[in-house]
């Protein structure tokens, strides 16, 4: 019992925290039950229920269905269900009255069958068509209130009758939501859009910058298996994932910009026409660079490693770019949240001498990253990581190809050792190695190997990628080009939020600077 | 009026065409007419009408809502309605009595609005958290079947008669939507999924092929401007498209699993609990593979090259590491197609004998990526093709350079030529060079001059990102580097299928090869 009741706590308390983070959710669970009560009041007191009869229960529904997070997308979903109402309470007086115009006893609910029939398959059809997807709820209004006015009105005998008081509840409903939601603490979609934006920018330089640490910081002894990480799941970078929730925003940003357009100007959003669909191309522009992030974090979890001293070497070089780099990210994504303009050719500026910086640093020592200069490959650990069972047979045999003392790393135009049929005399240590790996494969307590063991004859000689030590040390110079590369998209990110700020007028600051 | 009728025929024809293109979309539509026609039959037969009222109606609408396009997701959303209408139904109930009990003429409606409020509060509430969000629907049902069961119960004095005619209604129409769902011409949610998931492993692959030919092809002379390419418009590039589709069809692999799900052994998926859910997970290793797909793209469209002719001297490699990893891709896709397990040990080791190749090619010729070797870029024209104006002014800038004849370019040390503090021999053409681009800039009819014009003073000299040679050599490294990575990750993609393969029970073939 007391288990019970300390879950229960934990319970309280995770809602707790959940409405904490953001008070928005309790306003708008209050604010629908409120707007909820407001129309049963309509019926609990007499007068209305006189007037319109069981129709009234639609404003209730209407209320229900209506009451959407944000303003827009309020105004949107009424906008629907008003004109999908209206469509659908014409053409169903129009046929009932045709129907009843023919008075014959088959013929008026053959026409009204038919009628149902084309309308269910018309608009079915019509929603799933690209450009109308967008209305695809009031498709279905459009469905189910021609049916339920001509089939009740066919009844009872007064179609235009059920059609008005119908409307008029769906009204009265609309009218109520509508209230409600824009009057008690309104939650703008435009707001909301203004801020995932910022949210994204400074996710896409937090993932930067803890990309590029882990990258300095780590010295590849404590990589986990790759199998492990390509999936979602690195819970030491949270960085990483809110880069990635940003690639996955699209469709975010597009609802609420689609939701922003149908809401008043209102708050720091005051001039007519806000160009909210300028957001979603910054977030496009913005997701470009964070694909290099993404390749970049590749790079870092790649089984290709450049040895550790060769990545120090560039560190500081590195660490300048990127942290430009970063802080300009977050300087535009600052601006937009401040709503100014500030000319950023300064950091614009800097962020490219420091590029440059490492341009020529790579330029300076690129001899590191060839096979023919092995100073830097001698003094570490052998670079192979690919699949972990692999990498330390590798480092078993380049060890025995090191004390045999061949000359094969020192001359680049030798064929790699992997090669046996060029070593013949490595034959014997490289065959001991291959078995030696044989056994640890079957011995190593991971998912790989639970596999192999299922997977009949064929999983056991499933062959792993092998890497070559000079590709190693060009991994170093991917990882400075991905950097590079981020850094150039950065002037069209500029562009794009200064137009951005032209569009939305934001105001001009430090314009002399 | 031929204009008019010729619009009129090419809208049919682009119907027509929407209709070709997946015959399921007409089918779905004429599935919904039949089955809103079978309901109201009903309705305009006499008898039903009598039984149940006007609440018979609600047959209607619960076929208008719960028609969804697949047969998982119907079940769903019946599931949703299901439970939500009957949760409601039995709240309401009790809550009526309790109030009809108390008989006081303001205790009574006072409960009752109470509990409305708390109601509509509490569900809105409760879909916001996030493990709940898939039953979003279910309290939209269960927050208006309560309101209207109990206000028209309270106005209609018989709660409890009000609840069970509702019902009925409702489970007629879930009957007549499940049965016409699954009975004519079923769409199975699991044979979207299975079908979605094949193709894309097809778009992977072919985006990859295409990334390489246009790699290999393009001798950097008709480069778009990037401005226009950092967006989603690729024309030329049809596969690409398709893997950014791949890359964005997360939510809709997981929403068909979900669906799927819900549905019943069927077709070729004969036996219980098949495992939907590895398909995401078998999406989700594909799309990172994917993400070294347009990592590969965005070095194809960088504005930092490798020179045409240091690209083709590894065109056979990498066209055949290319292929060979494009080809196991399609193969693991059409093993998936068609429900086999083939041993992929073979192909496995033809793609990582041939990026071994490629690899040891890299190696070979690792000189060639160093600045201090110019062979090669001495023989092509310059490298260095960033912002499109500021481009022709390097290579001008570059071309007097190299009419002066310092030896800048040979030797790695010194500081490259942009760098005007350094070479001050050079300042006078470089200012030249600079008024030059200057001019076009303001010539130059791309959108970037318009935003520059705007743009009030800062704009003017926004800085561009540079390049250097040697970096721009290093973009081959790069290339090949995230193919390797690719080949590398292919690995992760054969576990993923043969799991799949394990779970899903496919049959084995050629066991012996």
């Amino acid at each position: 019992c007391s288990n019970k009741s300390f879950s229960f706590k934990e319970w309280f308390h995770n809602v707790w925290e959940f409405c904490k983070a953001d008070v928005n959710r309790v306003i708008f669970a209050l604010k629908v039950g409120f707007a909820v009560l407001l129309v049963s009041l309509l019926i609990l007191f007499r007068a209305p229920y006189d007037v319109f009869g069981t129709n009234i229960i639609w404003s209730i529904l209407t209320v229900a269905i209506m009451f959407e997070y944000t303003v827009g997308a309020t105004f949107n979903r009424g906008f629907n269900r008003a004109v999908g109402s209206l469509l659908a309470g014409v053409l169903a007086v129009v046929v009932a009255q045709v129907a009843l115009c023919s008075g014959h006893h088959v013929v008026e609910p053959t026409i009204i069958g038919a009628s149902i029939f084309l309308i269910g398959a018309v608009t079915s059809f019509m929603k799933l068509w690209p450009s109308l997807v967008p209305y695809e709820y009031g498709f279905r209004v459009i469905l189910f209130t021609y049916c339920l006015i001509i089939v009740s009105g066919y009844r009872m005998g007064s179609p235009i009758k059920t059609a008005m008081d119908r409307l008029y509840s769906i009204a009265i409903g609309a009218f109520v939501t509508v209230l409600v939601n824009v009057l008690i603490f309104p939650i703008w979609a435009g707001e909301q859009l203004h801020n995932e934006l910022v949210k994204n920018f400074n996710a896409v330089a937090d993932a930067l910058e803890e990309c590029i640490r882990k990258y300095l910081e780590d010295d590849g002894s404590v990589h986990p298996e790759f199998i492990s990480t390509v999936m979602d799941e690195f819970p030491d970078e949270p960085a990483y994932r809110r880069c990635q929730a940003t690639l996955n925003s699209s469709s975010k940003l597009e609802t609420l910009a689609n939701s922003a357009k149908w809401e008043p100007p209102h708050g720091r959003f005051w001039h007519c026409s806000y160009p909210w669909s300028e957001y979603v191309k910054v977030g496009a522009v913005l997701r470009y660079c964070a694909y290099e992030v993404m390749a970049l974090h590749g790079v870092l979890h790649s089984e290709i490693q450049a040895p550790y001293n060769l990545r120090i070497a560039f560190q500081s070089e590195i660490l300048e770019a990127c942290n430009d780099a970063a802080e300009l990210v977050r300087t535009l994504g600052k601006d937009i949240s401040n709503m100014i303009h500030t000319p950023k050719s300064t950091s614009l500026k800097k962020v490219h001498i420091s590029t440059e910086r490492l341009q020529r640093a790579i330029d300076l020592h690129s001899y590191l990253l060839t096979s023919s200069h092995d100073n830097f490959s001698n003094s570490t650990k052998p670079l192979t990581k690919l699949s972990h069972t692999l990498s330390s047979t590798l480092s078993d045999l380049s060890y025995n190809l090191s004390k045999g003392g061949s000359g094969n790393f020192e001359s680049s135009t030798n064929p790699p050792p992997q090669d046996t049929t060029s070593v013949p005399t490595q034959a014997e240590s490289y065959h001991e190695a291959m078995k030696k790996q044989q056994r640890r494969l079957h011995s190593w307590p991971s998912r790989d190997v639970e596999v192999f063991d299922m997977g009949g004859p064929e999983m056991d000689n499933l062959p792993r990628m092998r890497a070559l030590e000079s590709t190693a040390t060009l991994s170093l110079a991917t990882f400075t080009s991905l950097l590079i590369e981020f850094v150039a998209r950065l002037d069209h990110l500029v562009d794009s939020v200064n137009e951005l700020a032209e569009m939305a007028k934001f105001k001009h600051e430090g314009q002399g600077v």
